[in-house]
């Protein structure tokens, strides 16, 4: 079954393919790549698995392939300069698409990559971790990390499609797939408090690999996004609700260095402190709050902060936060479940209390 | 006497001010800038002249000052990311503004240093020399080079406004001033065979930088990259006859490494070489090119390539200009004065004996 979901942004509008198999669907993919000059951006790992399947459509084009190290390190200034000079070295023109093939680190440098060489060639996405199906490779958001803060560096640039092969998943390790579920509960939190009640009915399936169960999962995640990028595709607004959980999520990232934790099990430790803030000010109940550490536990996530980052360490990073405007720190907090909204109306000190209480 | 010219870019618009000190108009420069945190790139030759004027208007803001070393060589990926970097320790956020304070190498790094903190943030030019004033503040190209490739990173990304404060000329080296001019013969080549013609009728009160005669030139060049601008934001036609003598000039540029020659000391060889080619195409008679050779040389600039770059590293290096779409190298010719066009069909012993020929 393939399903097709539209991200509708006027000319820069495109298709999320999503299908058990369709990496390997040569007429599919060929519909969206009309260059000559290919260039396959992918990681070590992936290219185990899935370079090959995706190489065979291009055995009529000039097809490159560039191999970076897997993991958050690699998403960089060396790496992106690494990646250009390859392009350039194999005289690369305006009119080649970039393809990039992995997870989020793969689709964000190389989307980046795809935004300003040149001053910008096509790209589409073939992401291969629950996370970057998700969420990371829908909606043009590229990046690379600076060493003191993550994506500080990027564009807005979407691609010309998307392929999710939902059977790379069945390669993917256990902690990848948990770490792509904390993007999954997002959506319900902000948005869509049917599905995190379906999510909560389907924990057994979900971790079970179940196809349909994850077909589905996969679509309703991906319309989320759409429906928001199309109301908000340059962050104006509604678009930072997505951010619930990452203000907290980037600073331990960050804090801890690079790769040590997964970006969902980062956003999922974040995303209990939103919920405690939240409850704090008044909007949501315990009872909520323990549902939902009760639901990422379900899928191994982290559900506190690591001991070793202080308060001090937390409010330093996060005023840091691409969401701040001016010299206060924006949250994305809960109303209600799929309810968000962004503020930096509290008090100073519930934001001390959230980041020195690390037990919710 | 203030001159405005309006690059029309729908959302994107924006004012070119021209005039004799404007740098020092705080009322009019507060219009373009509205934020509390603004962030002025220059470098330090240019520090010491106008840095002080322009920083005077930001009394009440939250004012940084980053200072580059001048010339070509900056504009790489390490200045780049250090001054990314330099932003973020200051918690600069995404509703600052950032200044481009300098010539052509500060332009190009800033803009794209705004286009991708944060995925973008506010700029505004302030172009103090020749070259940058009549052509690289406007039109929102923004780049960096890469080792085997000038401008071969960068985004397409539209500045606020553009200041251009005349009187910054009187501090400028007269080889600077020369090497813009290269840019402004370069208009009337391809778009303006009339201000060509007032190009020659006063090359004296132009070297001698005649208040009135440079209002004019600036003018007029600007108005003509306001026009092609507004027709072609993102060169997917008419923009590209802009690069007369460019694809020639990078490659002598980055044949000698960056900065050895001015950009528009290589560009003015580039265009000679251009022109040659044009005749040997058929389109221009002799007379024409020895015209635009004494032009040039009243200008003291460069009318042929220097003598160590081989045929063979001409035609390596313009393999990879932006230009290309299918293998083949894509010049900017002229079938006449005032009249561009580009193309890839012509036969390569004609390019070679262009890149062979040193005199024209």
């Amino acid at each position: 079954m393939l399903t097709k979901i539209n991200v509708s942004l006027e000319s820069r509008s495109y298709p999320i393919y999503i299908g058990d198999g369709i990496l390997t669907d040569s007429k599919l993919i060929l519909t969206a790549i009309h260059s000559n000059q290919v260039v396959i951006v992918t990681d070590s790992n992936v290219a185990n698995f899935h370079l090959k399947a995706v190489k065979q459509h291009f055995s009529k084009n000039e097809c490159h392939t560039f191999i970076l190290s897997p993991g958050e390190e690699s998403k960089n200034f060396v790496e992106l300069e690494r990646l250009l000079s390859f392009m350039l070295e194999n005289n690369i023109n305006r009119n080649a698409t970039l393809i990039a093939l992995g997870g989020g680190v793969v689709g964000d440098l190389a989307g980046f990559a795809a935004a300003s060489y040149q001053r910008g060639i096509s790209y589409v996405q073939m992401p291969t971790t629950l996370l970057a199906q998700v969420d990371s490779s829908v909606g043009g958001k590229t990046a690379i990390n600076l060493p003191l803060g993550k994506n500080m560096v990027g564009a807005f640039y979407q691609p010309q499609a998307v392929f999710i092969d939902t059977s790379t998943l069945k390669t993917l390790p256990n902690r990848e797939f948990n770490s792509g579920m904390a993007e999954v509960v997002k959506y319900g939190l902000i948005n869509d408090a049917d599905f995190l009640d379906w999510i909560g009915a389907n924990v057994l399936n979900i971790l079970a690999q179940n196809g349909d169960t994850l077909n589905y999962l996969i679509q309703r995640s991906c319309e989320n996004k759409a429906k928001i990028v199309s109301a908000d595709e340059q962050e104006r607004g509604i678009r930072a609700t997505l951010n619930l959980g990452h203000t907290f999520g980037h600073a331990i990232e960050t804090a801890l260095g690079y790769g040590k934790w997964l970006h969902g099990e980062a956003v999922a430790a974040g995303i209990m402190m939103a919920l405690f803030m939240s409850w704090k000010l008044g909007f949501l109940h315990k009872g909520q709050i323990k549902e939902i550490k009760l639901l990422l536990t379900q899928f191994s996530l982290p559900t506190e902060a690591p001991q070793q980052i202080t308060p001090e360490q937390f409010i330093a990073l996060m005023s840091k936060d691409k969401k701040n405007i001016d010299g206060s720190i924006r949250l994305v907090l809960l109303k209600n479940f799929g309810d968000a909204f962004v503020t930096n109306d509290y008090l100073k000190e519930i934001l001390l209390e959230t980041v020195e209480n690390h037990a919710y």
